[in-house]
């Protein structure tokens, strides 16, 4: 690449992983959204948006491309199939592969959401001057089963999955506010201090991603976790779902700003 | 009734409609969003939830009832097949009955989607000094089909329809600002002025609804409209399918207010 993968427009991103390269996506194509993927069978998809509707703030879904679609306008021009980095292939809810692309288990059955992630908001964040920890720190953000469950829908259910971001006490209501303008990616916390009150015992031992260091002073701020949808899926045991590998997103043509309101 | 129309619980109205009473909801339980009603069968609603997902603004989606569901938080302790005032039931796409409840036609493989009206916007309307024709002129809102397409999903396909309301020029930035405050009950116009743009030759001749006087020196604006979804659902002339009497709306036990962005 000559270019700078941060300058890099969201077609020519997707054409270096459907080459082959295989690297997560945070930094690159700066101020295009990038966003989770999860992929069923047409016999639960129904479901799947159902429980979408239902449980918006963890699964904002951004597009759908339907059984026998492998395009979109969110990806013009490319291949679902093979224009995210990395994937993640589940049988019966267990992880059981993570190819560089789909040929080898596509089906034309299969449809496709992609669902906003918290990527878009952090980028507001860090404009205004919010440190996130665990982009200081070089990690994956720490991500908490809960105590309290998702509305269900049909054979999916489960219990709503959070992320976590400490953040200074007198930056609190600066997050709550930008966040809180990107309702179609998680919007505003669910919840401010108190891991006990979500019942998490300890911060130290997420359940998905990676433990951060905790700021003094600083509080725990949770929001809706994109990974809600995906573990209710699982949890459910499907015959085959599709997802992308952590970190591995699809960077769409949308811009974060498109997806502000006022 | 000792209580008026506009004073009784989303709950009392639907009772009364429950026990047989069949009257146009306008005016109803004041402050309570009242919805529009599409019921379909299991087969085609995956289509019908990807379609609102495709065209949220003409398709509002505030609730769904799976199949085998006849009640939900929007209508808590009510029955879906009773507690609208008037049913329409189409077969192949065609009108056959509008009667007062659905136990004669109703199967377990049913789903219902409960979807926004602009009742909703137009309280807010009023209350800043925005008259509204078709309320004064005592007709329905004028509804046209429009020469734009709307977003195909699976099976369904079809024209956004909207609905028409004149407007001073000096209230039309107005009118813009309150109605985008309800994103989920069709929100900001989709037009304003130049019916020819939407391909409407004629604003006295509506396709659906009732054509109302045009104040001297007002302008057409026009927003998404609810008809939509159920103009695509009965163009694929689906065996089976439900809904509300033009008029005779769910009463939800949501507020208006809820839909209300900041």
């Amino acid at each position: 690449m000559a270019t700078a993968p941060g300058d890099l427009s969201p077609a020519e991103a997707r054409a270096e992983f459907r080459a082959g390269l295989a690297v997560p996506t945070a930094g690159w194509s700066a101020g295009h959204a990038h966003a989770n993927l999860l992929i069923v069978p047409r016999e639960l998809a129904f479901d799947v948006l159902l429980f979408a509707q239902r449980n918006p703030k963890p699964c904002p879904v951004l597009g759908v491309l339907d059984a026998g679609e492998t395009t979109g306008p969110l990806l013009a021009g490319g291949d679902i199939r093979t224009d995210v980095p990395r994937y993640t292939v589940y049988r019966d809810g267990e992880k059981t592969a993570e190819p560089t692309d789909l040929h080898a288990v596509w089906r034309d059955d299969l449809v496709t959401f992609i669902i906003g992630c918290s990527f878009t908001f952090e980028a507001p964040l860090l404009a205004a001057g919010i440190p996130i920890a665990h982009i200081e720190q070089g990690v994956n953000v720490p991500m908490y089963r809960t105590n309290r469950r998702c509305a269900p829908a049909g054979r999916l259910g489960g219990p709503l999955v959070v992320s976590m971001r400490p953040i200074a006490p007198d930056r609190v209501a600066d997050a709550v506010r930008i966040t809180s303008r990107y309702p179609a990616v998680h919007g505003a916390p669910v919840h401010v201090g108190d891991p006990a009150g979500l019942g998490i015992a300890d911060l130290g031992a997420p359940d998905f991603g990676d433990p951060v260091a905790i700021p003094a002073g600083h509080i725990p701020v949770f929001w809706a976790c994109g990974v809600t949808p995906q573990a209710a899926v699982m949890e459910s045991r499907p015959e085959l779902a599709l997802g992308h590998a952590p970190g591995h997103m699809l960077i769409t043509d949308a811009r974060d700003a498109d997806y502000a309101v006022p």
